[in-house]
């Protein structure tokens, strides 16, 4: 049994944005030799989740108008002025939306491994899932198996 | 420490339905022999999730209420254009708004195991939740521990 | 590779509470020796949620908002005539909402561990969130690594 990491590094380029990385996780799992097992991917931030299905791009603005529905943006955001008030470390963002959506939406998937490859149907994919672009981000990639 | 991979088949009879797993998914466990570890719970589909709660029929229906209320099934998901424009693999279905209530719920969880037991509390049930059919499914269930 | 699980008891004093666990899900990694691999943090209950975000109370305030506003508290819940119906073992509470709103947020996340230390960015808290306080409860907390 071995246990295997890597990052991922990405630099969104809007505000809300589904980055695909399923072919990044499988070439970290071709890398961790691991034949049987599972894949952790994990988002070590606030304003980014991860998000499994079809990358579609008609779905994908589907999911995100109904996340600006349940989360308007131009609603009133008490974060917003915990971070206008910040003396230092703040960016100035209004992003208090932006936590509520990552929320959500959770900061990890496990995916199984079968004979090295990712158990992924067709329309299957993994997203780093940015809600506060545009960043530089990372995502980790951890294996355990055989 | 060992790892050990079955998949549970089940047939969804209607469009949205909690399928409780959880006696399959213990069985599972126990011809593993895993006594201490953790087991993953994952679909292999775009649109289903995995859910543990109560499985007592009237508060599925309240949840499934609150679903249809944040992705309702009578609005336009730009999805379902995609899915009439394509000429081959396409089975005709408008289910965008079903893509969009699995992202929300997610594709896996993971439960802990002590003494060879799910620790799951007397209220506590795994579902594979469809929210597409009636189709034929799996559900991918791994264990890792001693 | 090892295995190491401890639970930590919790307390809730109100209905919706937001419980910081980071300290303790650390000091569960220290005694567990483990320095790389992974935390399975779980609650074994159908009215608790694992969420992984900033702990910043006004930014808490606008994510409960978020979801009493997708799960009301003061709408119907078919669950709740189940409870009043129960000849034993209900204890009154109407909680169909609380359920709702803990299969949103989901039983489990899973945290890398380096070096010894979860991999959480400045910002990043592991919270233990209540549903239908208060109680006295519990969260199971598994490491497997090296």
């Amino acid at each position: 049994m071995k246990i295997y990491k890597e990052r991922i590094d990405l630099e969104s380029k809007s505000q809300i944005e589904f980055m695909d990385i399923t072919d990044s996780v499988q070439d970290i799992v071709d890398r961790s030799g691991v034949r049987e097992g599972q894949v952790l991917v994990y988002v070590p931030h606030t304003t980014m989740g991860i998000a499994i299905n079809h990358n579609e791009s008609m779905l994908l603005q589907d999911f995100m108008r109904i996340l600006y529905k349940i989360v308007p943006v131009d609603a009133q955001y008490s974060h917003d002025l915990f971070e206008l008030r910040r003396q230092s470390g703040s960016d100035g963002r209004s992003n208090g939306h932006s936590h509520c959506k990552a929320i959500l939406l959770g900061n990890s998937e496990v995916v199984p491994i079968e004979k090295g490859k990712l158990v992924l149907t067709e329309r299957q994919n993994i997203f780093a899932v940015e809600f506060d672009g545009s960043r530089k981000r990372d995502v980790v990639v951890q294996i355990i198996g055989l």
